[in-house]
């Protein structure tokens, strides 16, 4: 039995809303219901590869939706940029320049607010550090999440391995009382 | 963003089968098809309102079985006990007498054995501090399990809320490196 130091914000984590968004939901008062989701796989990791700077555009999804399908109302949408395979190297993870700079690849806040508005999601995923790309210094889409009441998945992994649409993921967030979010183990069925 | 300070075996958690055997198995190694499973609810709410130290016998399996139905292989087994409603209150959650004995209801060692050998479940769960009952000095039903390389659940709640046979749990455990196990959240759909 052992004990342990745990800050809320890392391994495969969520945001709840409270995390950027003063007054937002906090970890106990995400539903059990939020924590069952469809979700898709928004495959950019061929362009993320060339440009660790990238974000996912609305374009994207439209790109998505006429090879996938509409996605589902109240998904959860996961960007898939490979990034998981740096894991293990946390110069490479964050991609940190000379400036310090971190440089990875995120979800632009003109897809954000569009999921939202027309997808109506309750979440967005990603297999980096954070929501928003590395170079964001003003976390628009966590912004735009967190203010619309949805939830933010950080550092998954594997998603190389689930459908692109079809499969249904289990958010097993721990119910950290008054927590910004916190650890999480994800699992996918399909 | 908080940091936590966690022992592993608090709130709704996984007692890995290196918790209490020798050279088993960690929270990492718990396979992610072991974390999805068929439950059932054995309701000895009942008997342990009269009495406290009471245990889950293979007559109760049986008489489970008799009305519901089979146990599924591969099966999570749920007490259902009641106690889950006393939880906002320690000392009559945890049972303690004078002596300071713990007074709550369990498995008992025979039930735990049949479980493993006739039905091969995969876990056993309680709404409990302990998957033996509290008068336990030996912890049967912990050594029975883990040394069959299983894991236990413990501190579940709602139990109350989901069907006795026909429910599927998704347990979300953290894969704490070297655990043995760890908080957990619990979910079950229908």
């Amino acid at each position: 039995m052992q004990e342990w130091r745990i800050i809320e914000h890392i391994g495969t984590h969520v945001d709840a809303p409270a995390h950027f968004t003063a007054g937002g939901r906090t970890s106990t008062e995400l539903r059990p219901a939020e924590l069952l989701l469809p979700a898709v796989v928004i495959d950019i990791a061929a362009r993320a590869q060339r440009d660790p700077d990238t974000a996912i555009t609305i374009d994207d999804l439209r790109a998505f939706e006429r090879r996938h399908g509409r996605i589902p109302d109240g998904a959860a949408v996961l960007m898939y940029s490979g990034w998981g395979a740096k894991v293990g190297d946390p110069d490479a993870y964050r991609g940190t320049d000379a400036a310090g700079t971190l440089h990875f690849p995120g979800f632009g806040v003109d897809a954000c607010e569009w999921l939202l508005r027309h997808r109506r999601i309750r979440s967005l995923g990603v297999d980096t550090l954070s929501i928003d790309p590395g170079v964001s210094t003003t976390f628009d889409a966590h912004l735009a999440l967190t203010g619309a009441d949805r939830y933010g998945l950080e550092n998954l992994a594997n998603l190389q391995q689930i459908p692109r649409h079809g499969a249904t993921i289990f958010v097993g967030l721990i119910p950290y009382e008054g927590g910004s979010g916190g650890q999480a183990r994800v699992l996918a069925t399909w």
